[in-house]
């Protein structure tokens, strides 16, 4: 077992933005990341104190949406850079973390 | 792009508890947390090793629900204090990240 | 309140590939980890470059999932090695973080 650095990133939209169709279209199409894992939230709540909740009465209306994804920490930042003017400030978070690889696999990462 | 270092905080409770709301109130109204987001999960298991699963047979009765949100390190571990008496050992983790933010919200924050 | 230190983990599969129930069951028989938490994502791309979503079309058929669990970073570690021949390589990243708990729990874990 080998372990490669990588950073990992979360960002919070919301589906009533319209912002995830053209975010994993750059993040597919352009950024070319490994991989991308978006979460549906069942609730939440943002800067604006505005509670989003999946409840009969607004169902579906704005629910919150993560968009996860982990690389190498140079190609992060990069990425990061591309996306703070597509994304509000205070939406994008990232950290460090280990990803098992194997012997093989360490060069093409 | 600046970035600020930030408390990321995950809570696990279940659906069962009735813990997520009084949880909701107090992280909006009390701490005023920048922002939470809420997830359901489809299966787990707790310290009790029993099984929450969606299956058609015990779907919805006690499905995992995680309590997300990040703030600055010193609120965070302020809030961490007030939750203690709240949350059961061993269901509350953090650890440090990074959220991306610009010049002009840096003294907002 | 007392912190230990904890390596929580992230283990991204799809739910076409028939990994998720010996692998949940492996961690809850044999590895005994704390808990574990699954989460389904709305939609995804892995190395493959292919597009798994929850659209009309093509609903449930290879959605992501992800499964989530922490604890004592040497029994992590040691977990870790025994997952490398059941997970691709790429599929599983974990980082160092802390799990609030108790004087009184401190021993039991």
């Amino acid at each position: 077992m080998r372990q490669i650095k990588v950073t990992m990133v979360r960002i919070y939209l919301t589906e009533a933005q319209g912002k995830l169709d053209p975010l994993m279209k750059r993040l597919h199409d352009w950024e070319k990341v490994r991989g991308v894992t978006v979460f549906r939230g069942i609730s939440g709540f943002g800067k604006s104190g505005m509670m989003h909740s999946s409840t009969l009465l607004d169902m579906s209306l704005d629910l919150p949406v993560i968009v996860e994804f982990f690389d190498e920490p140079d190609k992060v930042a990069t990425i990061l850079e591309h996306l703070s003017g597509m994304i509000a400030p205070g939406h994008i978070i990232s950290w460090q973390a280990d990803l098992m690889t194997d012997d093989q696999q360490q060069e093409q990462i």
